[in-house]
Formats: C-alpha cells, structure tokens, sequence
C-alpha cells in the first residue's frame, strides 16, 4: 500500500487538524497516519500525515496544486512526497568501514527506504566494499595544499550523483559551507560521541581521559556550525574502568552504525521535521 | 492549562480524523496535541486528542452529550475526561515496601496526575509509611483458611474507597475474578519479571537460575488470567554471573517502582487504550 | 603483547589465588590480568588469568605440563590456551544474512579474536556474500524426506572445516544430539527473542502478538536442550505499539547480530565458563 | 558472613598477585572475591580483595599491621576495611527531595551497607522527611551576603556529625575547597546531566534547547573543580521532541535517584578506587 506523506509546520491557529483533515476528505484521501506537535514555547504546529496514495481522488500534482493554497493561508512550510518515489542517497566515507558497509547491506537487502546511488571517498580503501555492493564509487582526494580545488571537485562529484540526501558516514573532512548550504537539511553525519560531549576531534580518546562511563554517537543534520546541526537520534553503550579508548573505538562503532542507520531511515521515511536547530521525529 | 481529553477506538472508516477534528472546531475547541494510530491488521482506529478546556463553548457535560451523536454514527468507544478530574487512586500493598514508598513520595511531590487515597495491606508494615504521607491506611488480612471471606471483606474494603484506579504495588495475592471484572482496565499490576519470562512466583530466583543476562520488570493491566493482561510499560536492567537471586531482587527493585510509576501515570494521563489484549500508549 | 590464557574451575578451597599465582611466579610469569569469582552457593571457584606470554620462562607445553600437577592437586577442570592462536570459526547460516554479513564484515576488519574458514549453509544466497570476503563457502541441503541423511552429511561437511567453533548466525534447523555432544560448549547461537521469553519459532510474531514494549536478543551455547543452553549475552530494544512483527523483525536483527558478535568475541577472548548450565563471563 | 575489603593501588610490579595471595594465606585468610585490574598506558596495578574475616588467625590490627610491611616494599596504596563497621553517611539536600527521600528509605529497608547519621540542608523542606525516618536534621542557611561565614558554619555542622561519607544529594551550593580537601574522595555529589555534557547550572533547559535525545545523571567525586571530579556512575533516559524542559527534569529525577544510589553503594562497599581523575569500579 503506497502513500503520500504531508508535512507541515506552522504557527499554531484555531483549528488547523480540522481544515487539513477536511481537505484531505474532499479528495477522498484515507489517513493511515497521523502525527501532531504543538510546540508550547514557540506557539508552533507540527504535523505528518501519511495518505494512501490510491485514495486520492486525482493526481499527486493536482492534489498539491490545490493544498498549496490551504498552505499560503495559514503560512505553512510543508512538503508532500510520494514514497514510492525512493530518495537518492550518497555515501561519503573516507577510511573507516563500518557505516559505509552497515549500510551498503541494508541498502542490498532493500532495508531502507532509499537507493544508495553512489559512495564518495578522499580514499580508495572504500571502492572495494562498494563494487562488492554494485555501487558506483568516486575517489576525490582532499590534500592540505591544494584543499579549496580538492573541495570544489568534491562538490561537483557530489552534485553528479544528484542526491537527494547526502550521508557522512565518518567522512572526517569538514564540509564547505556552500555545500552545507546547497543541501541544507539533507546531509547528515554520525558523530562518533554522544553531543555535547566531546565536539570535535577524537571524543573516543577523550571519554576515556575523562573516565566517563557511557559513550555514545550522535546523527545530526549538518549544518555550518561544526557537531552543532539538530540531533536526530543518539545511543549510548556502558563502558568500565577496564577499557581503553581503542575498546571504547570498538564498542562505539557498533553504536554508530545502527544510530546513523536509524536516524537516515527517519529522514528517508519523512519523519523528521526541523524546528530552531531541534528535531522533531515522528517515530 | 486544563484539558479535556477524548479518546477513541473504533473501526477504521473514511474520513474520521475530518470528522472529529471538525465537530471540536465547531465548538471552538483547540488541539493541543493529537495522536492517531491505525491498526492495519485489525483495520482498527485510535486516536487520543487534548483539547483546551476553556477553549470549548459549552459545558463538558454538553460537549459529551454532542459528542454521543458522533461516536454511536462511527460506532466509537470512547471516553472524555477532565483533566482538572484527579483520578483517585489505591494502593494495595503487602511487605515490600519499595513501590509504595514511591508512589507516596510522588503523590507528595504532586507528580502523579492523580490523588492517593489509601494504602490497603494484608499485613500492618506499610502502615507507618501511609501515616507519614498522610494517606488512609487500611488492614485485611488474608489467611488461607478464610480466604473467601477475606477476599470479600477486603473487596468491601476497597469498594469503601471508591477508587478509579487501584494498583497493585507487590500485593502478591491473586485477585478475585469478581473484582477483575467490576475495576476491568482499572486494576494496575507490577509484575518482578519481563514478562512472559518467569511468569507466577519468584522471578528473581528463575532468573538466577536460568542465568539471564537482563532482569526486568513489566507494568500490565490484570485480567483474570493471572500475569497475562495487557502490558503497558516494560524495562530492564543488565546483571551478571556475580549477582545472586537476593541481588537481583535488589537491582530489580528499583526497576519495579519506576516502571509501576511510568505504567500508572500513563494510565492517569488518560494515555492507554487496550485492543485485544494489547495496549496502545500514546507517550 | 600477546598473552597466554589460564581458564580454571574448581571446588573452593584455601589458598587456592596463592597456590595459582605462586606457580605463576615460579615461571616468572607477569599477570596482566585476572578475574576470580566465588560461586558461594556452589563452593565453586573461577578463575581466569591472562599471563604475558614472552615472561614465562620455559615453553608453552612445559608450563602446561607443570601446572597439570597442581590442576590435580586442586582437582580443576581447566585450559591454558595462546591469543596468538587465532580459534577457526564456521558460520552455519540459512538465508538470512545479517549476522553474517556482519560477522564476515568484522572478521575482514581483523575485529573478531578468530579466523573464519568458511560458510556452510542449506540455501545458495549466502554463497556470493561469503565470496566477497574470500571465505569459503559450502552448501549442503537439509530436505524434509531426507532429513537424516543430509544432517550427517552436514556434519561431515563441519568437521572438515576442522572448526574450533561452530557459530549458529539464524541457521534455522535443529543441530542433532551427536554434534552438540561433539563440538559441546564451542557451538553458539543466537535467539531472536529475549529467552525465556518465546522459546521456539516465530518469536517476533508472538512478541507482537503480547504487545510487549520491549524485544531481545540472546546469544547462547547450544546443547540438545532447544533454546535451553547456557546464555552468553543479551541485549533488548524498545518497540511500541505502531511496530508490527515485520517491523520487530528488522528492529530485532540490529540486536541479533551487536548480541552474536559480542558472545563470540567472549567466547574467542576465552572469557566464558560454564557451570550447572550458566556462564560466567569475565568480560 | 563478614568480610575485610583491602584495596591496594600501585606501581605494576612482578609477583604483586603472588605476593598479596601469600600474605593473606599465611594468615590463613580465605579469599572470597577478588579483582585486579593493570591499567597498562601507566603501569599502574589496581587490587580489590574480599577476605573473609574469621578466616584470619589474629586481629585486624595485627593483620593491618603486618601488611604495613608488604605494603611499603611494593609502594602501595592501600587501605584494609572491615565490612561490620558501617560507614557514617551524612546526606546534604535543599528544596529537591527525590534523592534525600529515596537514600533515606533505602537505609530504613537496611539496603545501603552505611548508616545515615543525619541530613543537612540550607532549608527547611527536608526537615519532615527525615524526622519520619528518625535521621538527624540540621540546617544552615546559605545567604548571598554572609556566604563565608555561611559556609564556615555549615563546615562546622558537617563535622559535627562526624562523617565518613557525605552525600550531595542535590545540595545546590558550591563545596569550599578547604572542605573538598579535608574530606577527599568521600564526599559523593548526583549531577543532573550526562557530564561533560551540560557542566553548570540548569542542564535539563540546556538539553531541551539542545535537543538531544537522551538525558542523564552523573555521580562523582565532588573535587575543587566543579563537575570536574572522577566519575563513579552514569545513566541515561530516552526522551523526545515532545518533552519540555520540565518534563525532562521529572524523568531525570528517577535517573539521578538510582544513579547516586548506585554510586554511593559502591562507595560504601569499598569498590571504587580513584587515579588520575577517573575511577576503578570493581562492580
């Protein structure tokens, strides 16, 4: 059963659920879900309403035609996508395996809702793994001198792929802001530490310096402002006295794997809304 | 800010988000937050909706009575609370003191959305404990000789306190089907297990036995079919070769008081709603 | 550094860390690690100790010679095995492949203590997977009409991995009483559910049918008791009320496979006892 | 069965196990428990040992003084504790009674190995709660203009009660240097974040602006330097986009009440040794 998926944000008014629930009746459409968020502080509305597709009562151009002006009268920002229409995703990585091939095999076992179009890497270490996967990869080293070239062709190696979402799988090269830019809420990284904590370079190190007890990893979008993008989902794995930051390097790959895994299938999915540099996920 | 809180089970139909968020409209109401759930197996709806108290232009008791008109054309159950309403709450204990000490202190604290009115026991210990918070203590005790008639006394007992939720926090007796049915979604148990491991009598010692890795405790409904009713809340903590069964039941304890909390505050925030054995918890 | 590993398990009685470590000492062995635990209901004493390998004064075999006579004076069941002798593992799968994509995944990233010497399964599909990481890969039917026959061609297939353990990732057929005599305690599997919890079949089914709010893993050795073999390690995730058994399944395989490699890897770091059907892990 | 606890820290050393377990034999002491741990970046070898106390063939003062001997050929640090005498604990509170409320029932159910021997706060609030429990109440005001002399007198009652342990169970006041000095490594304080995350005041605001996706609590070492000192225990809670600041404050109550429990029970079994800011649990 394939669906649509609307989602809206906006300033709250007097019976906002009633005039989308009504439009989406006239056209027929069935709800099969619904998410509401009101967000006291802000005087803010938040919605995710999946529709089945085949109960609408025209097209998917028709029926966004007609909502956009139910959207301009109540100053929405919203998007309706259609699932079946599956995003293009592109890997970055750089050396470290262990995201890039998590996802590689979901993306073979058809476990997220996304075809991955291609991995992207400053190194060749990765192209093995993706030719196994039958996926196009592209190497665009990044070299301290020559930086600003090396960027400007990854960025043009990127737009080749024409992502629709872009996944720094441990890429460890900070990303122009004109990419961050051009792709604004649609890159998202694995922070390998549980944010805030230990932003920056080697948290692994640092958690065992600071003898914490618990690490964790963190999915973000990307934004300018480094490890500082809205969080989308974090987990965390108990640590002792007894391991060094290379068990804790150990133990924190399996936690990012399946944070960064959960946190793009939320995106794929259309669950996550972003609000003042905080999410919303539809979960 | 009050609410009012609607919640509905009914056969999934067209339209009925459109439905009901138009009938709230045309009585002014505002949404504070909405939830909505299809079972898709069952072709089964849910839905919870907070609403401004003061936002409604009538009185609750005629909003209700509109509301009939609707819920019978969609063939409803459902239920409208005032959240201003305090459900009164009882507790039933017997030795162990954890979950009730808990639950008082959170009632002092003014945390639970709910008002305790008694502690009922089968032994006296808890009753130092009730006088404390200043909460009706009541003792029926219950001896195997005389079972029946104490299970009557103590239900003319419980009855005496007129309560909208009664929660077992370790009253280890078997409740009588009589009482099962007459308080039927209103009687809250905390069983000392993850459930279904270690269903019936002494967990923690199955456990230490079995050599389970994770102990844990489960919030459910009780039904006639002893430590099968609908769970509403579950969690665990890790323990290892080192722990005893008395440890465990240490380390399990504070897993029990805080489940039973989360369980019963969901149930007082008018939060869960029970489909074939099953609970729906819109957190 | 590479370390030798001294595994030991015996009555309690006096003296016993001084008669161990003073024998070490004799040797000029360095300690670098060890682990005791006392099962006092038992009397039963554990011990692991890990002995820096190139402070020891003599050959591997005549320190294992010599503490033979104190193993017998003490009357201990014990092992003293090298790190440096990576163990042979074979992966048995079926047709899913998650665990053992991530199982091969790791052992090509050199994360696993061990060497995997191939892949047996009853289905083709994990034949190219296994291919991709130059593992060796064989295939052998099991078919209902010829059920014995093909189980003892099955096992002949494992014994010429010449395997040091055999690990079960979702094989998905019941091992015969021969080979979990032959290869006991070196045969692990893992359990798609929370056991006790759903011993048998279709365990995320059944956990969806319970609605419980949580689901789990366990990793554990296996003996001619189905499901009923000593747990090594198990983990759980939390689901609610909108995950169907299919969104379980995928939910649970993350657990399933972070829970099969961490009880290996106990495993193959010689961190496991067994005693009276319980493991202790000195982890 | 009672015990003496030694806990030894010093340079690794060849022999250390052998010459520790010799010692103890030639008393004829029984091991019950034992943990090592070699901490290999510094060398540094950690000792816990549990003997059982009418093993030992004289006084623990002669025992103590013998070992005085070993302990200063090995360059140790160390200190030998009899499990019978219980540790004098005094809690330290405000306003906020979650933490004082749940250590104090934890000791009326004799589940903490200590003995509180009062509470202190700079308000009255507490005042009820420990009179219920029979415990000692004494309180100090804080103010902004008499700070210092505040602060002298409150020393003054803290040593009155002549404490071995002191519990900052959301005491709100910065600890004055000469009293962090005087009773280093004993006095425990619960922080209400996940350090380093949030260090300072108002965390749970600080993490709903974030918008991260877990919360947490930190117990540990009060030190000069503020949220600085070792940790002894952490945990975390999952929230969400819909959990307001104050919603995470009363989640991370139940957090911070079983964290500091658990941290403190560890302090009280002698099971945590400090170096280099971070701590050994020998859990």
């Amino acid at each position: 059963m394939s669906v649509y998926r609307l989602l809206i944000s906006c300033p709250d008014t007097h019976g906002l659920v009633a005039i989308v629930s009504q439009f989406i009746l006239e056209f027929n459409g069935n709800i099969k879900e619904a998410h509401h968020h009101l967000d006291e502080q802000n005087q803010h509305f938040f919605m995710r309403i999946e529709i089945e597709s085949n109960s609408i009562s025209c097209s998917l151009d028709e029926f966004r035609a007609a909502f956009l002006i139910v959207a301009e009268r109540c100053n929405m920002v919203w998007r309706l996508s259609d699932a079946a229409q599956l995003k293009r995703v592109l890997i970055m990585g750089s050396n470290a395996s262990h995201c890039v091939a998590d996802l590689l095999h979901r993306g073979h076992e058809d476990e997220l809702e996304g075809q991955i179009v291609g991995v992207l890497s400053n190194h060749d270490k990765l192209s093995k793994l993706a030719s196994w996967y039958d996926v196009a990869f592209e190497k665009v080293s990044i070299a301290k001198a020559t930086k600003e070239a090396d960027m400007t062709e990854m960025m043009q190696a990127v737009d080749r792929f024409n992502p629709d979402v872009i996944v720094l799988a441990r890429y460890m090269q900070i990303i122009p802001e004109e990419m961050c830019a051009k792709y604004s809420g649609n890159i998202i990284n694995i922070h390998h530490s549980f944010l805030p904590s230990f932003v920056g370079a080697n948290p692994y190190a640092r958690a065992a310096e600071r003898g914490v007890k618990l690490i964790g990893a963190t999915c973000h979008y990307v934004t300018a402002n480094l490890d500082e993008g809205p969080i989308i989902e974090q987990d965390v794995v108990r640590v002792d006295h007894g391991d060094s930051a290379d068990d804790m390097k150990k133990m924190g790959q399996d936690v990012e794997k399946i944070t960064l895994a959960k946190g793009l299938q939320y995106h794929l999915e259309d669950r996550v809304l972003v609000c003042n540099n905080k999410t919303i996920v539809f979960s």
